[in-house]
């Protein structure tokens, strides 16, 4: 299946005295674009959550990203992301790619996330459910 | 009673390209601010959630900040707060004032907040407890 | 003519523990709405600070907003901007509303802002372009 | 020499609906803990750039982040950096933990950044200064 890609105005406040984008908004983007990515699957967090109050969609535990190219205010940023990694267990990995108006790589970088749930006041990990995986893939 | 009193530096992400403090961010601190008042003053609404789910603390009702002087990255602020009016009834007004180093003032809002709690999937408004405005005032 | 009008989807870290949107993400949302409202009438506040670098497009001199129904993550909101108020002086005010995927007017608030440029170190308001006026009017 | 130690309040707007922190504060703190821990040593980007405003501090070119265990709203983290890497060349790495108020391990992290300028409209790694290593170290 292709990745998901969606495109991302770059906003002023999203940019530092550098004038280039703060890092911490590409780790953002990523998480935004993960839930978008779900969505344009099918798989709706918002609704899981209003029917399973104690559902937590996939808490992230592990993330990386390297800046390649600085993104300044008023670009239009395309973004990808594709399942990277599941191994049959309690989490798979994603991969997200940045790209600046000219093609250039800005930012890559990886997503370990989990299906989390509510269990006595603790989060809990359960085995990543098959049609998700496959709505992803 | 004084005001409430407290420091802020101010970093790198918190400025925009113009090399100032993105506004938002005066926001953000207004709100961030009140709870380190209630706090200092011996209110806690994370204990007090935790105690009570359904409490929701003193959600927002109305905003607003007037920017008189730039603030920049590495500034130390001064923040001030004060309670502005109570009428008796289910929400009160606090003053908010940010100094720069040098003692200009750099801005000033208001909040007007309420006393919430999440009855039946809706937020409601209950009158504001009397120790909670002794403590504040 | 007709205000700017754009859709937004509300990102799950935008929800705060009451899990509704925290009240800063509004007071952000306006200013990217502004900058997106500017761009949509062919007014490119990038392309002109790169042309002149002392330029810093319209700052923010006041803002309010009052908060009347809480959106949530996932919901996609109607933004709404029209120019409200500009009187041939230095300063120019905007009408902000924000409506829930239902019709509800679930935030609405108001800007101050100014043209401004970097002069000396220092800020300053310039008379706003008609040109620019009659853009957003 | 010892790592460098803040300690630091999570406030209501930087956890989610799960009630938890939502994972990009963890990455905007490690970078303001990085600009704290340099000036406690002595070294202020403010400064340096209000003198050099080609000078754009140190960069990030690589960040990850592992999440261990939730912090929650009210939770005052304990903050630890401390010079984890430098060979001699244009990098250098920092390795950052979060601590619960319990002394559990929240979030460990790492940074790689570079020493960083603009020239010609780029920005440019240079060597990074051996009495900044030392300052750190």
């Amino acid at each position: 299946m292709t990745p998901f890609r969606r495109s991302l105005l770059v906003h002023w406040n999203e940019c530092d005295p550098a004038r280039i984008v703060f890092h911490a908004n590409f780790i953002r983007w990523m998480d935004e674009g993960f839930t978008e990515f779900c969505r344009a699957r099918g798989v709706d967090f918002a609704a899981m959550q209003r029917a399973d109050p104690a559902f937590l969609g996939c808490p992230l535990v592990d993330v990386r990203c390297a800046f390649r190219a600085p993104a300044r205010h008023g670009d239009v940023l395309a973004q990808e992301i594709a399942l990277a990694g599941y191994g049959g267990g309690k989490s798979f990995r994603l991969a997200h790619r940045f790209f600046l108006p000219d093609g250039t790589l800005a930012a890559e970088g990886e997503h370990v996330r989990i299906w989390g749930r509510e269990e006595g006041g603790a989060l809990r990990a359960l085995p990543v459910p098959q049609e998700f995986i496959a709505a992803l893939g």
